[in-house]
């Protein structure tokens, strides 16, 4: 590693898992130096998305360890390279899922990224000069600019940290399916760090929203706290059928094992389920309510980095941030200990730098 | 019955079965006489569909006994309704799966009546008038002019018979994505009833054809004696891996239960997978593939009418017929043990009338 990536000569302190035991302690590692391209970000927050935890316990069998979890960053930038025109020091800045990517293929110069099949992350991944990526758990990054968005001012940079994953995440497929204005019907399968932007989206956006959900608790808050406009408790056979045929489109963001079938049944004719979570297992799914009702299930992951900075852009104009709960770097286990138990409203987020005045 | 039904006064000779153990035998019933909308049909060949296997097993709990199965019927024009105006006696004409429909709702007024919420199908269905549709597997068949089509000249009444249900079932999704044209990529999974008039329509319409099988063995036929241009043994690892991210659409035929992971991977980023095969369990459905590849997987079940007559129309431009195995009524018994064995190419139909000379 050394020889190939010899410029790579700042330190920094993070946190890391170092084995699949699940456990995230301290980490000093090295950074490259900021490069013509590249922009240099005193990160400030950084969210805690349940890929972490997948990646962390190696769940996937990918993991290159030490990891160092994070890409729902937010800072401040402290440098810029050469080439950077469209970022100053000072500037409020995100960084997401992604660290590189061609630049050549149909999908890089369409701003589609993310299916680059070149696309690396913002940890676990390879850079372009070979070395291990290390994410947002730490104190500084060293970004290219063409995977750096502007926060909007009137965001706060904590709560816009989950943005740069759970937003996106949910944003593109709304957009791909022509759900940014009224008049349609919105389900929400899983009231979890996704799901619960997806309202905020939803609502904003003049939906009538309704969220599906395994835990009769979370009614009164997703409506309450959240605005959804109805609630359904996905086990109970009889809501369920009660609104057979009754949504446009659903984003379902479970990542545990599920069967599609009864939430298929909820669509009208012709409507999308769109898949943003991960099961690590196949999920059942049923041929009749696709086929007799000439339904869709569609499968999205992030965005690309101009639909990003769109999503941004759309955040600071409704002014819709993530719930979160912010916790110091020593409580990270606590907080992945209760992630794993989805016992979160509704994005731990990381404050990396608690006794900085900035 | 009788009570509501008292205008069933026509006896027709067809053949039933009685009960799951999956047994045809001669069944003499009653049909309406023919009303203002009807046209009657002398039927002299009917398709044997899969589905047909699973009505008379009573694989799916819904049967009503006796039923007589058919819904790929071809024949002659007997008598006409007084408001029936595109149709005479004496026409060639097809009936699929269609029997009824609200008329009303907006999948009926778009024709898109397959959709429509009070469909009743050709057999096993519950007419208007409160009688069981009885399809195929018969002499004679009155039926409303509106689920009728015409069958071009050039088109053999037997081998276009498979074309009521099995082509417009692949027509209609291949519509649906914009493979009516040169210069795409097709993958058909499985090479049975309806995935060999798949293959036929690609190559019609000059597309690149991979047939996707479990059995190499039909590697020469798919070539030589259906014109696919390539063929992947779906259980060859290499092959599969070989051809990742190379399709632009596939159309999934298979009945039998199978995972759709190893199929979503031969899609392009975004490419679609059409599901027109109804497997009684669920199948297992990946999330990997669907969300990285922002891949999207379609149901689809046959068609409207009036996309049933352009597939019909279709067929007679281009002569594309099902290739066939021509049986008597009185080996019905053995072609349903051959076609649970899938031992057909690659439909049987039934020549309902041997002895007529029409």
């Amino acid at each position: 590693m050394a020889e190939t990536t010899p410029n790579h000569t700042q330190t920094v302190f993070g946190w890391a898992a170092k084995d699949s035991s699940g456990k995230i302690t301290p980490f000093v590692f090295k950074r490259r130096k900021n490069g013509v391209d590249d922009v240099t970000i005193k990160i400030l927050y950084c969210g805690m998305c349940h890929t972490d935890l997948h990646y962390i316990k190696n769940d996937w069998g990918i993991t290159m360890y030490p990891v160092v979890p994070g890409h729902e960053i937010t800072g401040i930038i402290t440098m810029v390279g050469s080439n950077v025109s469209n970022f100053k020091v000072g500037d409020r800045v995100g960084v997401g899922c992604l660290a590189a990517s061609c630049l050549k293929c149909e999908f890089c110069k369409d701003s589609q990224e993310n299916y680059c099949d070149q696309l690396q992350f913002t940890y676990n991944g390879i850079f372009w000069d070979g070395s291990i990526t290390y994410g947002g758990y730490s104190q500084m990054l060293v970004a290219d600019n063409r995977y750096v968005v502007h926060i909007p001012d009137s965001l706060p940079l904590d709560k816009a940290a989950p943005l740069l994953c759970a937003g996106i995440t949910v944003f593109s497929p709304m957009k791909q399916h022509n759900m940014l204005q009224p008049g349609k019907k919105l389900g929400v399968v899983g009231l979890g760090g996704l799901g619960h932007i997806a309202v905020k989206f939803g609502k904003a956006f003049g939906l009538h929203v309704t969220v599906i959900s395994t835990s009769p608790s979370k009614e009164t808050e997703a409506k309450m706290r959240l605005g959804a406009d109805d609630f359904l408790v996905s086990t109970d056979p009889k809501q369920m059928q009660a609104c057979a045929r009754s949504l446009d489109f659903i984003i379902d963001t479970v990542s545990a094992n599920h069967s599609l079938g009864p939430i298929l049944e909820l669509l009208k004719i012709r409507g999308t389920l769109a898949l943003v979570g991960a099961p690590d297992k196949p999920m059942e799914l049923p041929s009749f309510p696709l086929i007799f009702g000439k339904r869709t299930v569609s499968g999205s992951i992030i965005g690309g980095m101009k639909e990003t900075q769109e999503m941004m852009d759309v955040c600071g104009k409704y002014n819709i941030t993530s719930e979160i709960e912010l916790v110091t770097p020593d409580h990270i286990n606590e907080a992945l200990d209760r992630l794993a138990r989805n016992d979160v409203r509704y994005r731990f987020v990381i404050d990396i730098a608690p006794k900085t005045n900035l």
